[in-house]
């Protein structure tokens, strides 16, 4: 995929600028189920040509909750957190899918934003919407009850999937969504006997999506 | 107070910058307890002069939870975030002391950031150091038990309000903390029993601070 599409304001950068961003950036891949970045580490900036990534934090006791994802035409940050002073904090990345990426180097990627306004402020408003991915877990996390978050869950599952019937298990959903294991089987097991969806080994199959759209709402 | 020292980039502004951000800033005074910015209304940065301000979501329900707080230097961003089409979600903000601040109009600010890389990533510096606060949030409202998370709550006002004594209700450390007011008192009345503080008609004062910390860091 060409790298301008990754930035709207891309005719707003130089030659020299377009030059330096193209030249600098590696091609690579990512299988499903791999590990891209660790905080600490500062890889570069992920453009996502296609897959799918997840980014998520990692409690001191190894318990997980996704921040966000990364779809194609995505860009990632976080992942060149090094770029500013001010981003203390880790987050982590991993391939959902088999992932394609271009990588941009943190200290190219910099040196640009540095003199170029247009490439600052496009900066600014991809962490505006990471921002507001972030603030939208906080609102979830505080105020709505672990069954509403889940039936939310399992529908957007469902639609980023394509399909009905999610390949995801119990341990997965709870690393998704800061709860532990037993939690998410207890619940899933209730939204069972209510109709709303049918369990079966590594499977989760939305029976009734109506009904999980409904308890959504309430 | 002098509207340079906000901005360490300052002197990579030029004169016209400069002078636009001198000329367009309003002096405002705000006392203690008012409401000074809901969701929608787009005011322009608050550049806070002295005092105390609070940055906090409120749900559909009227339940608080505290992101942030501003002191003397300190600028907010959100106050004025139809600057950036990607901040998609509301802040609140009131004072908690009286307040004097600077106000800078959202269009003048945006204008210049549109222009000056140095104002643009500054103003990136600002955001990520927000983003670390309400990423160190999700860590404490995730993976702490609620008693580490009042314990370190009270330290922390104890340091910024210079004395063990504390002047707050059980309701307002609910609001800052996302509890319902009960959860608050009843763990404020363990700590009693085990001599860490002494509850008396609107205060809170820290009778053993070494315990305290003891226990935020178990």
């Amino acid at each position: 995929m060409d790298i301008s599409v990754y930035f709207p304001i891309w005719n707003k950068l130089n030659i020299n600028e377009q030059q330096a961003l193209t030249t600098s950036a590696i091609e690579r891949h990512f299988k499903k189920g791999e590990l891209i970045h660790t905080g600490g580490d500062c890889m570069g900036l992920i453009l996502v040509t296609s897959g799918q990534l997840r980014a998520y934090t990692v409690s001191k006791e190894g318990r997980e909750i996704t921040m966000y994802r990364l779809f194609e035409r995505d860009m990632c940050l976080f992942s060149a957190s090094c770029m500013m002073r001010s981003i203390q904090f880790d987050i982590t990345i991993s391939a959902e899918k088999d992932t394609d990426a271009l990588l941009i180097p943190s200290e190219v990627y910099r040196k640009i934003m540095e003199n170029s306004a247009p490439l600052a402020n496009y900066t600014n408003e991809v962490m505006a919407s990471r921002f507001s991915d972030v603030m939208w877990l906080i609102d979830q996390i505080m105020w709505k009850s672990f069954d509403k978050r889940l039936a939310d869950f399992l529908l957007n599952e469902a639609n980023v999937e394509g399909t009905n019937i999610l390949k995801i298990t119990h341990e997965e959903i709870g690393n998704h969504m800061g709860n532990p294991r037993e939690v998410v089987t207890r619940m899933l097991k209730y939204f069972q006997t209510e109709g709303m969806v049918k369990l079966s080994r590594g499977t989760i199959e939305i029976a009734d999506e109506n009904k999980l759209m409904a308890l959504t709402e309430e």
